[in-house]
């Protein structure tokens, strides 16, 4: 039910005009008369009525403001579906008890290098490989990832090791082929609301990890999943990777705080992505403790042999030792949450 | 030429492990060491260095901070062209003395609609007919536009009226089909960094007219439009909309302070968008003054004929009335600043 | 009339729970069942009820939201003065058909450059003199302003010039001194919500200028004036300067839209100041045009006569000859939206 | 060591001139010719220039950009002091192994709440009692505190429990009557850049809590730090509580990425705020978590006997016996992170 709140100067006749044009969409209306103002609560569904039509209301003489209570998502609702989520691949569940670690390089640089950090942090505990074959640089100079025969070697290195392989689509027309070796699609922060790519990986079976947009808020991320969802695929992954804000320090601002937000208002799982959220390999220890405290369900840690030498983020880039070392002491964090890693 | 700040505690092999990875690049050095701190300035075409080696020199042991001097972009820098850009679209140049007035409806909703539409802002003084044939749009549910039929409409209004049509392109499978219909192709805010599709219209003759992304700085416009120029087309048109920032009486910040800054940065032609820019209809009129009066090349303004029935933004659209007045009401404006339109 | 929406699992017991906080309040209520949620209005006058009790009303078992309809400041809602407010301070009405023009040094330097500067606004058309005694500075090491003798030497450029004086207050204990000199007292961005010094000018009775925080929604800035008109001083003028946002190229955004909506909002006069709002003063000129057209009462303009000597904000001031061209330029603008300066 | 970075149609004049501004101030040049730009080091000690001067040299003829190198805090800094600062207050040592608690009610309301809530959080393991007396409110029709009243029940609190006391000054007029009874002074996040205030509590010498700003970034927080230890109190607590952003379903971001930052910048303690940085109580354990595991030395928590009924900040205070389990559940992670609390 949605609420329209009326100026004080609001005539009989506006009110009449309002009421015609909800009648019209078989919606029903409840007029309320305050001491400073009028109030009509519209009666039945309206999430049948798109936010375009609110807008229309909102100019209609007399309205001085249109409040929506109901949330303009659904699928992704905790209402819709009280239950977590949990998705399972190669073995691994997502949205569980056990908490995942996604880990690999920014960019694959070449079957070397991949195979050998997929080997280290296999070791070290990470359950799922990262790596980038088609590289969203903010400079058109800068490297753009080995496409296929990037996709190539991480589906070596998964051979190796046996962990599924996440990595990113940027481009409808570069499905086919990242269907065929990744085993988790990624939607990065600048393509959030990137809408056709949305309906396109809504339409694939394999499970999407959608990136929180640059200044995205809760909502409109919540209503970037719908999209996904819309199309059929239920099998969606959220993962926080910090806001824009005025602050220059840190490369973005990580929001802890929507982890638990988002696990009230869905029952998607939720990861958190450390590296990207504050760009300073210092900070990624830290701030992976804090996304278990939080109650993250998995981490994405950029991992680096070499991070001197890296063709891409190697500011937030932790090297193999260190990573090691920072699933060591998850461990008990995880443990006082009631969790594992 | 780059700088490199050293850490105090910065040691000689930290410095020779520096200086041999620049040289190895093909970079001089120039070791300076003042009271408090030594830098280390990098002499030669840093430009070849991408932000991915800088990354990775900032993480050398003994390094403090690494800056920038020289812009990350350059077809589209004044220093690389310093006399204006002046774009030529169906007989109106833009860029130039005259401003541009790009006029019409968020989304085109039928035929009468949009040829009644433009025949009224012809009449009015607008220069260009807008509409959306792909939306996008934050809610799936919403109406997405009626993609190729509407694009016909249009074509059929710019029969009539003789003005080119600007219209916006999301996916870029859907290049083909907008080539054959409009005049100018936009890029909206959500896509400024859908690196896939820069480069695809970066490939095509026709103007392309940049959105500034939602929460875009000025530099990643920038480079947003280089994405663009470097693929061969520099018919670029940039479109300042608004930034998102705390403040939730308006739908966005429009940055006036943007476009006598481009000024000075860019050779390419501004313009601006109120309606996205505020989003309500009310402050459509002055903003567009303040938009003439700080520089502005063009406007773009949506106009619907009646707002209460729009399927799309209806709050932030003007009758043809009030734009026909407002059309009046710049002029001295436009002469206040030495321009005409 | 406030609203409370209540959780889809509220009970019965929930609902009478809060229909008797409320009527413990003395206000009413009005229970409306829709098919997806019930909604209680509340009856009376809840301007009384504090942002406290929403508070307690929001953790109550059941409620899911409660919205405020009601805006929170009523002396300086245009609701309750429909018509502008005009102030006039040594024969200058601040807010009529006049656009007022302050202009001045950052910080008073000596005798010898206020005199100057005061006599070379006066005569490009300035209409009041700003100077900064008491400064704020982020820096404890940072020129701190002269004090008292500033303010003498503004006494005497007045005296002088004819120009009234507008300089800012810091710190309540101040005021004594302030108010022997001053004709209008500035509150600084970094003070707008210093709550003690708001109620502290507002028992004076001379005009207070009232500069928007630094991320101050315009809510914000209204209750920021409410604070001192409740104490009497109904003599406010709102001045716009700028907010803080991501962006790194401007010292601040300026948003001129604040401008128009704030005369929709309250019946106060509004002026902008440039300088401090994009930090830059090569547009300077521009935004002061944006300004005028968009619908400012008035200006706030950094003019130094040597601005690379300057102890404070040299970066942001103009010159007394770009002042006067400027001064002239702006001519045509103000006559072109009804206005003379 | 500052940077002078000059624009390419720099003369040989401009430059003279920039070196014999620097030279009157007793500073030597580095000046070095790269084949894009010229660059001027500046040798000495340029912590003595301040900002203003540095923005007086960005406005001379030739130059381009002004690169300041050194921080503009000192005392604060952890180069100035590497060893962490242990703050000693009635037994409790603050910024050492120990996470000490500091708990109550946003105002003291009466004698028989403060003294209850003081109880109940010292039997759950609080070290600290915070309350306000004088409340900082955005409207100036809510309650604005109890005053010395609130004061004097507090120090009755104290008197049974043995918790010190925690409250905010507001005005430079109250330290007198608030150095009488409390035992650290708190600055609220809307004071954190009221410069008087800050020299004022740097003069007293008891511990000074200051909340980092509304948009305050981590540099002007580290320099409102070193305005308080200019004056010579050293005594110094930073507390985050917080930041704006775009996002408004919390009621504000907080940036728990701080706490691991200024453990690098900064040798003084750093507690966690998780009540105003989330707005909601749902949020506060998970997020006191967070906090705990990123390293901070501190929390403070907002607690209410009966939220419902809270004349302040309801929304986001937890009850005792959700403060108690927190308390429990909070050390397995401090043990994690090897702490206590």
């Amino acid at each position: 039910m949605d609420i329209i709140v009326l100026r004080q100067d609001a005539t009989e006749e506006d009110i009449r005009r309002i009421v015609k044009k909800l009648e019209s969409r078989g919606l029903g209306v409840h007029i309320s008369k305050g001491t400073e103002r009028t109030i009509i609560g519209v009666i039945g569904d309206t999430s049948k009525i798109a936010d375009e039509e609110e807008d229309a209301v909102k100019v209609m003489p007399g309205v001085e403001d249109v409040l929506r209570i109901l949330k303009p998502y659904k699928l992704a609702s905790r209402e819709f579906k009280p239950q977590d989520t949990i998705i399972e691949v190669g073995g691994n569940p997502i949205g569980g008890k056990k908490i995942q670690v996604i880990a690999g390089p920014c960019a694959v640089e070449n079957k070397t290098m991949i195979v050998s950090i997929a080997d280290k942090i296999k070791s070290a505990g990470a359950t799922f490989l990262r790596g980038g074959a088609f590289k969203p640089r903010t400079s058109p100079y800068s490297f753009q990832g080995l496409g296929e025969e990037a996709l190539q070697y991480m589906a070596e290195a998964r051979g190796k090791t046996g962990l599924p392989v996440v990595t990113e689509v940027m481009d409808p027309r570069d499905m086919e082929i990242i269907l065929k070796y990744a085993d988790i699609i990624q939607i990065g922060a600048r393509n959030m609301q990137n809408f056709r790519l949305l309906l396109e990986v809504g339409t694939c079976d394999k499970p999407v990890l959608l990136k929180r947009g640059l200044s995205a808020t809760i909502k409109e991320w919540l209503m970037a999943a719908e999209y996904v969802m819309s199309k059929g695929n239920q099998k969606l992954i959220l993962c926080e990777r910090g806001v824009r804000t005025f602050e220059t320090a840190t490369r973005n601002t990580l929001d802890l705080s929507a982890i638990p937000l988002l696990k009230k208002l869905t029952h998607l799982p939720v990861i958190v992505d450390p590296s990207h959220g504050v760009g300073k390999w210092e900070l990624v220890a830290p701030m992976s403790k804090g996304a278990v405290a939080v109650g993250a369900d998995g981490l994405m840690i950029e991992v680096h042999i070499n991070p001197e030498e890296a063709l891409s983020d190697g500011e937030q880039s932790i090297k193999p030792d260190a990573f090691k070392k920072l699933m060591e002491e998850l461990k008990p964090i995880a443990a006082a949450v009631g969790r594992e890693i």
